[in-house]
């Protein structure tokens, strides 16, 4: 069976109609061992197609050949929802002319359904694939797990072309996205790097500051009213973000409570607490692990999510909606508690929402954890750089110094205070850290707009000017 | 959690906004068990909503009670692909001013996604469900197993009603239906009768001509020269067509010949194929029995499949696109092989395409399997009084009496005839078959057009008039 099998990337583009001025959209499920946007923009750049916009669930390292194609006028918008730091550095140095447009992860597929940001043609990398286009990332030599941000892509784009290095017999069983949205297939030799597509293991820190500070959030959950039967949980592969989960799992354990789900970008250290009974299920809409991938392959109780299902705010309701704990990262966190996550403290891009805003907005208690200051810096400012979640969602921020509950949540902040955890107020703690690096110069930033932060909901909320040293 | 549960029907039917002259919509795997859509009328009618349209994949005869909501004028409009024969006397007889409107179950969901029959309100039949709307048709009492037919509702509609008798904590897993279509739920009591929802087994015939006809059905398949490795096959669930499907796995483990795929509406019959490996796979858009249920629940070979993804024309591509062969019986089928599945030989709509169409056009081989005559009728004919599908899509007709091959499959005719089987001019059956019955006198016609018949590609393809006798 040929089925929709053609020969080439450079056909699949070909047969698709691409043309100058069109968008074109990627998963990043392949991660920083992703071949496939590279592979499809050389084409696209030799078949002298220009103008192009490129719509990409987040960009990494690996695609800094993007810049070149910027440069050549191949590729002149950008749409993402993280971008890693080497790509980051040049967008902020002024390297596009229109701004990066940054959304979130439930934002991108609710933008995408309602039409705002149309894709004419995507790709989508598949670690496995038939040749009518039914396709899972479970299996294969480059299996990523949950291929859960392509499904808007594959749904709403006018063609998808479906990029595989492990075609298998029709049909293939397990199918994430089902053919009726696949125009082409085509096999290629590797989509990916199986050492970038995911890590090996994901570590927990053993830094001491980040063991207080993975200690004092475990305690905020366990003294938050919501660590109880049936209890939810998301958190990231950071190592005090895990280093929180293994405390928390403990307390789990010991307290014999079994929570529903666990959300998220899933570590192996969520599939030890399936596993370990402190949930009854995992929900994936992406794996960070090799154990993460095993597990989502092998465990029915460990169950693919598409974006929108994930997180989209537009749709009837996503499972952050129904979550109860999020902790969450920043690189900065104001006295409001607006977050920064998109940019360091230079103002360089160096990251994005991902599921940062949505989880957070969705999330009973939405949780910061981070150090008083990074490298002399305070954590807490007077206005953060880029807003990348409203103050509004955010519950508290839990660092080595003490514990800052956001006014909003009196409640929480009663609760911790009862439990004799060291709650302060968060400008105490902005002070408390200045009292150790000294008040920070305020930072000059550029006169040109590089990014723009758009909202879940799909409005500005904030933008990113350029680092001055190239204005 | 509460999520998205409501107290009542009544109180869905209002919150959805449902008024005059809109459109709501059922799937039918409960089939003659179904409680759901007798329920919501009842409720309706009470509100006093009139002149809706019924979008329906299938009625029955436990849907009587509409008779009596048309007759109120609280449904003046029917759409489905299916109508048993008791529903289908009262139709032929005029009791709708409008037309009935009968698609094809790839049709129906084609022109859902294309916008030609919108859906203001869906109400879904769930077998289980979460609070926020996470449900599955393989859990529960009123176990249905696929739910297949339901996804172009959940996807589509403009609001969604999710009517469970089994309401589990979030999340459920293996959900065939993510919330993030679904406005509210509510839970009854009992949404069927299990006894009607599906059959405890599905029987072969033991009529010695439709084992005849059997018999002569698999050897077609047999020397057609498609049952090789990687075969795939659908059957119905009628006596003749299980009878074949018997034959044909003995001659498939005989012959060591595993097939990739059985196709369909799924019988226990096409579970002991895969459980004996003469496939690989089942790929199920609706359970006929509980041995299909139980299969699909827990073997993962045996899939669920959207109605898109089983039938949908205009979907990039659907399962029934690869389709190898497929047995279909008729009531009626003439010399230019047009067939006839809507209408008995009064005249009267006793039944509809289903999938009759969709696997037709699809499928390599689409073999009708029939009886020579039926109560003195021959069924060859000079013109059906239906054309359900057309001659186009038909390749063969089996009877007892012969083999008619159609002209535009000439292959399959040398085949067979070099096979040594009873292949016949279909003018010679029809012959054959009235020297034995006498010539049938033309059944004459009422005036009014009481049902359309739209192809699966959204054409008005026939129409059906009413009886004489109620004109």
């Amino acid at each position: 069976m040929n089925g929709k099998v053609v020969k080439s990337i450079r056909e699949a583009i070909s047969l698709a109609g691409l043309k100058d001025g069109m968008t074109i959209s990627f998963h990043h499920h392949l991660r920083n061992g992703d071949y496939v946007l590279n592979l499809v923009m050389e084409e696209v750049a030799r078949l002298g197609i220009r103008d192009l916009t490129v719509n990409a669930s987040s960009l990494f390292d690996i695609h800094l050949p993007l810049l070149d194609h910027i440069q050549s006028h191949v590729v002149t918008g950008i749409q993402t929802d993280y971008m890693s730091a080497a790509l980051g550095r040049e967008i902020s140095r002024g390297a596009m002319e229109k701004p990066v447009q940054f959304r979130t992860h439930g934002g991108r597929p609710s933008d995408i359904a309602l039409g705002r940001t149309p894709i004419d043609v995507a790709f989508i990398a598949a670690p496995a694939a038939d040749p009518m286009g039914n396709c899972s990332g479970k299996y294969g030599k480059s299996a990523c797990g949950s291929l859960g941000y392509a499904y808007p892509d594959a749904m709403y784009a006018k063609k998808v072309v479906v990029i595989t290095d492990n075609l298998v017999d029709y049909p293939l069983l397990d199918w994430s996205i089902p053919e009726s949205y696949v125009d082409y297939v085509v096999c290629v030799e590797e989509i990916g790097n199986p050492k970038g597509i995911v890590s090996g293991t994901t570590q927990i820190t053993r830094d001491p500051v980040g063991l207080v500070m993975a200690q004092n959030a475990a305690k905020v959950i366990q003294y938050s009213g919501l660590l109880k039967e049936g209890f939810s949980f998301q958190t990231g592969a950071g190592g005090a973000s895990l280093a929180a989960a293994k405390f928390l799992k403990d307390i789990m354990l010991r307290q014999q409570i079994q929570g529903s789900f666990g959300l998220g970008g899933i570590t192996g250290y969520m599939v030890d607490m399936l596993q370990a009974g402190c949930f009854r299920s995992l929900l994936d809409v992406q794996c960070f692990d090799l154990k993460a991938v095993e597990s989502i392959r092998t465990d029915p109780r460990h169950q693919e999510i598409s974006a929108m299902h994930y997180a989209s705010p537009s749709h009837r309701s996503a499972v952050v909606d129904s979550l109860d704990v999020v902790i969450l990262g920043a690189t900065e966190i104001d006295t409001d508690f607006n977050v920064n996550v998109h940019t360091d403290s230079s103002g360089c891009i160096m990251g994005g929402s991902g599921g940062h805003s949505d989880t957070a907005a969705g999330a009973k208690l939405a949780m910061i954890i981070a150090p008083m200051f990074r490298a002399r810096l305070p954590i807490v400012t007077d206005h953060v750089t880029c807003v990348s979640t409203p103050g509004k969602d955010i519950d508290v921020l839990v660092t080595q110094g003490g514990i800052a509950v956001n006014e909003k949540n009196r409640e929480l902040k009663e609760r911790l205070t009862a439990a004799g955890l060291p709650v302060l107020d968060i400008h105490e703690l902005k002070e408390k850290a200045e009292r150790i690096t000294g008040k920070p110069r305020k930072m000059p930033r550029g006169e040109r707009t590089v990014a723009e932060v758009i909202s879940r909901e799909g409005t500005l909320q904030d933008v990113i000017y350029s680092v001055p040293d190239q204005d």
